[in-house]
């Protein structure tokens, strides 16, 4: 998949039958194939945004009267990669190490072009589209660490797909619902029209000085709605069933083990 | 480099000659070659402790008044793969993002074995070697964003090298003289043997739910004395000179551009 979206983004891939050869899985129905994660081995570490919903921002300083409410500058972390799944694999709940265990769904844009110091106008040209993401998250890692990475690298902690919707079915500006289920009950709703950067802020924002290539994956950040914003926090736990879904992308369901 | 770690380590390549193919270069000066960095292209971000020094930590904490002055757990981040450059190479001072350019000595330990839940007595086992790297820091970035990966991940801000050197010419437990000259005036001068999380301890604790890969790389902090601790700061400057040493690995010199 890597080198499909270089070589389909330069122009040098326009036959897809005969980048992927011939397809005798056209007609199959998805009941009868398993989806991997749509870029299963990255090239390095999944970009992240923190606090990019209003609303999850006051719900977060609410919780744990963190440093500032809404955010003046986009705040940037790592997911390592070791963390991508697919849809209907399974979360594992790492109880030995967390107790804290919470849900993000978010929009997931992929990069279809190297590029740096992009300009906020000329963003689109480097997406190559999107997919829905979880990005699961070990509060008690994270806030113990001061710095996210670890609390949000955990194995099987970045469920992702179940596919990657091409940038050319959604033009921007994306005004997308985006919506969480645990156990079927709504815990997120809202639209990624609500993000406090858009799409392309971020990626001009983030590419200043900051080298973007094809196959890696930003993560816009999540709603109002997870585990730690209600009162008492409602964590997951072994059984647990997370759906994610966007509006025009698909969802992503995963079991917790 | 990323191949031969693996194999070395997994025993499957013992005959360097045959892996590497005929060695003209043996005999050749190292001044008539150009060494680049010892893995020029990392397969994930490069894994870094924070204050993992009691006096940088005191120093970062007098400037800053931060949360929290030694650390109880590891704090980690990461710093983008495109920011890896080898000895003699130069650091770009980005003067249109950040006016806080900041140098940060620190030893690398290079993974050579996959593995997760590693316990502490076996950590060296999954140890391929050691470099000098030079963690460049952005610092008005790294304050301005909360989360310190954008600060960190400039491109070209991560000098490493000169090459690294096996474990077994450096048994653990570690106690090296590390510093940091700029412009030939010392600035940093410590000793690897006051890490506050030692080496074994860092890989232990970060592998918990958490895999590490062969070509991982991990920077074990910096020790007091950057650019930022000094009263007014000071920073780099175009056209300044960075020179990081550890006892028994070596020094990379790079100059700001």
């Amino acid at each position: 998949m890597n080198e499909f979206i270089e070589g389909y983004c330069d122009g040098w891939i326009d036959d897809l039958a005969l980048f992927f050869g011939s397809h005798p899985e056209m007609g199959i129905s998805l009941d009868e194939v398993r989806l991997l994660a749509p870029i299963p081995e990255l090239k390095r570490n999944i970009t992240c945004l923190g606090k990019n919903y209003a609303a999850h921002a006051e719900e977060i300083h609410g919780m744990t009267g963190g440093p500032s409410e809404i955010p003046t500058h986009p705040i940037y972390f790592t997911k390592a990669i070791h963390t991508v799944i697919g849809t209907k694999e399974e979360i594992l709940s790492h109880e030995n190490i967390t107790k804290k265990l919470d849900y993000e769904a978010e929009l997931a844009v992929v990069i279809g072009r190297k590029g740096i110091d992009i300009p906020k106008e000329k963003a689109e040209e480097y997406i190559f589209g999107y997919a829905v993401a979880n990005d699961v998250s070990a509060r008690d890692l994270q806030t113990g660490h001061v710095q996210w990475f670890k609390g949000k690298s955990l194995t099987t902690h970045c469920p992702i797909g179940p596919w990657i919707v091409h940038k050319s079915v959604l033009p921007l500006p994306l005004t997308l619902d985006i919506k969480c289920y645990v156990n079927e009950e709504l815990r997120q709703s809202a639209n990624t029209g609500e993000l406090i950067f858009d799409v392309p802020s971020i990626i001009s924002d983030l590419s200043r000085g900051y080298e973007l290539r094809p196959g890696d994956i930003i993560l816009t950040g999540t709603p109002a709605g997870v585990g730690m914003g209600f009162d008492p926090p409602r964590f997951l736990k072994s059984g647990d069933e997370v759906c994610c879904m966007i509006e025009g992308v698909g969802s992503i369901v995963n079991k917790v083990k």
